[in-house]
């Protein structure tokens, strides 16, 4: 058994909070790769280092600079003296500062939080210091290089028995060795990646909080912790605007079948939420999770007898594809279609769109309403418990909330439901009552 | 003011019928235009004049012939007899005799009974009878001539005060005179084609029910009558199934914004159903109708990160238009589109669409499934009234029925649901329970 553990920016913000990480890592011998983010925040005012590298990039004046820069190098002496440890980042501060004198890029100054983070870490574990420019590859647009990482990193983790391996950056795949950082996810994708290639059994992504919540707390007030969820229910919560992780951050470990565990750094004894590709675990609650996303935009065409037109359909979704739009849900009645879109990027292509239509499918009206929410009930459970979507209309029929559109395809892993903007908050708040809370 | 009546087979089944569609005529001056069926069945075990004709022109021997045509005329000889009628048919008779051996078309022969029903109804009511051969023009693809029909009927029409006009053919748009009847709808038709032309204020359409169903009187036993129906109502539910007017027959009085009175020859005094443009009527109940339709297979197609293709929905319709199958619905969740089509229709291609769907969309799986039933409840009442959708969805829940399918558009006008076959009548029966019997 071996497991990666990734340490989100909070978890690693100062001495206290890598004093929390080692007694993590050390009561585990199985924690064999640890791959940790920048220093975040230490309190609520207080600047990520990520951010200080950014405005010491982009800094106009020498001033700034330096102020900035100091400003930088005192989070990790903070760090070192915290931890009185036998370490001196001297070398590597005046390595930043040149390479930035002589124009390096925005890529590898931001990613120094990383780096010098993981060399802290390193020394304080005794882990050996794997530097991801030599180990992981990434192409211009961002994306990291499956074939020539899988092939050198798997090989060097193979050989190592504890390592330390930054998050959130690379080197370019032409063979420059230049830096470069993904384009989105950071360091989750890292983590990703080592655990894809180290073989582990487990990866361990800790975080500040005790795992993800069935519903977005700003709207619920303390919204209990979910226990188990699928890649499919991450992946669907995550679509529908939950903050949960990255989307791109699952897919390396998710083709390898490796869980994912969410834990809380500051309290490790919580349970935290397991991320699974699949599970007999009989979940807490019928549905999984609540999410939902306000800004979309409804274009009804009605015409009579449309359903005996073969590839009215396809002609409407056409028409979108045209002008590259693309489409959340197309639900439909009988003689009405309504195809729905995000708001922002329909309104720009709105009177092309609706010439289109009425060009291609001569339909009886069309009509545009452009205040929709669509909230999104996910759960595994909901394939064998009857009457779920009962539940969540009666829960919103209680609080007067008037369905616009419903779509539910026969996956039965989520309904979707559409409501006004202005009962996106009443109706997740209704739902969560009616599973969690009343459950 | 002025009315077209329309009156079905079993209103004209003899002459004790007759007479009731007389009092009905009298009774008010406005009814003008008299559309008649041939006479139908007048007991369960009974024959239908036009099914007579059918046998007369594929009867095999003399014998078989003669058998069919003595009793086509006697069921005439009875009615004339029974009304005490100075009329004789003997040379129509006669010509259609010889017409059939010197080899007529079936459209010619099947549509004696409307024509020769026509002649004896005008005759007792002292009304002029106007061959439909002289003023209503089909195509051959059974279709009505519009623009030639609209100019000769409606000149026509304006000239005479009170006619009976047979259902269910005319001749031939091509100038040759040839009788031709409509491909689908019959008499309905005409009654609509003589109402738009006629310039009425009403049509009446006289049966032997009290007007259309809340649900399908097979499955929920003695439902309700429907008082006001929309046209767009009416043409949902009999898409969806229910046994309504044929909605052919709709379209010609739809576009003039007539209303259609369906009422019934053998209880005159109930109030029938009123079919409208649109009314400020309440409806009594929320829900109009329920119907449905079983025999849907759906192909649930599952890709992770399908949203962000953009062209993906239609590649996947493009599919079902190649092979020229038509869709009913496309819900989908995150992640999965599913269509769903005729299984009949489908099953023939079933292996070709798949391979194309592969081809096109590289899905990670495709699942099939071929018993589902779709349930349409509709009602423009729904638009006004929340929790439509709860109420449904409870019903169902109460009887463990589970949904396999939900689809609402922003019409608010129904609410279609897809349930495994085995459930389609429990469904209705729960619905109509809810919205009718409980309300």
């Amino acid at each position: 058994m071996s497991k990666v553990v990734k340490f989100g920016g909070s978890s690693l913000a100062d001495a206290t909070q890598f004093q929390k990480v080692y007694n993590i890592i050390k009561s585990d011998p199985e924690r064999r790769f640890v791959v940790p983010s920048a220093p975040g925040k230490r309190f609520k005012e207080d600047t990520k280092v990520t951010d200080l590298l950014y405005k010491i990039f982009y800094a106009k004046t020498k001033n700034e600079f330096h102020l900035y820069f100091d400003q930088m190098k005192e989070r990790f002496l903070d760090i070192i003296e915290g931890l009185q440890l036998d370490l001196s980042l001297e070398d590597e501060f005046t390595i930043i500062q040149k390479a930035l004198e002589n124009g390096v890029s925005e890529d590898y100054v931001v990613s120094r939080g990383e780096y010098l983070n993981g060399r802290i870490l390193a020394a304080y574990l005794g882990f050996e210091f794997i530097d991801p420019k030599d180990v992981i590859f990434i192409d211009q647009e961002g994306r990291y290089d499956v074939k020539k990482t899988d092939a050198i990193l798997s090989q060097k983790l193979s050989e190592t028995p504890y390592a330390v391996i930054p998050g959130f950056y690379g080197s370019l795949n032409d063979g420059s060795g230049k830096i470069k950082a993904f384009s989105r996810g950071g360091s989750d994708v890292t983590g990703s990646i080592v655990a894809k290639n180290g073989k582990v059994d487990l990866y361990e992504n800790w975080t500040d909080v005790s795992g993800f919540l069935i519903a977005d707390p700003r709207i619920v007030k303390n919204p209990d912790v979910i226990e188990t969820i699928t890649y499919k229910e991450l992946r669907e919560l995550s679509y529908m605007g939950a903050s949960v992780l990255h989307e791109n951050s699952v897919f390396p470990v998710r083709k390898e079948g490796i869980p994912i565990h969410i834990k809380n750094t500051n309290r490790p004894e919580d349970q935290g939420t397991l991320i699974v590709e699949s599970t007999c675990h009989k979940p807490t609650h019928v549905i999984t999770g609540i999410a939902g996303k306000q800004g979309f935009a409804t274009v009804m065409i009605e015409k009579d007898m449309m359903n005996s037109e073969i590839g009215f359909g396809r002609k409407v979704l056409q028409v979108f594809e045209d002008h590259h739009l693309s489409f959340e849900h197309m639900p439909s009645g009988i003689d009405t279609m309504t195809v729905i879109v995000n708001t922002e990027e329909f309104i720009d292509k709105e009177q092309d769109i609706l010439a289109g239509l009425h060009r291609q499918v001569h339909p009886d009206s069309i009509v545009l309403e452009s205040d929709l929410a669509l909230i999104a009930v996910v759960g595994r459970g909901m394939k064998a418990s009857r009457g779920t979507a009962a539940r969540v209309f009666k829960a919103l029929a209680k609080e007067n909330i008037n369905i616009k559109m419903i779509d539910q395809g026969s996956s039965e892993l989520n309904i979707i439901i559409g409501v006004r903007n202005c009962y996106f908050k009443p109706a997740i708040k209704a739902i969560y009552r009616e599973f969690i809370v009343n459950e």
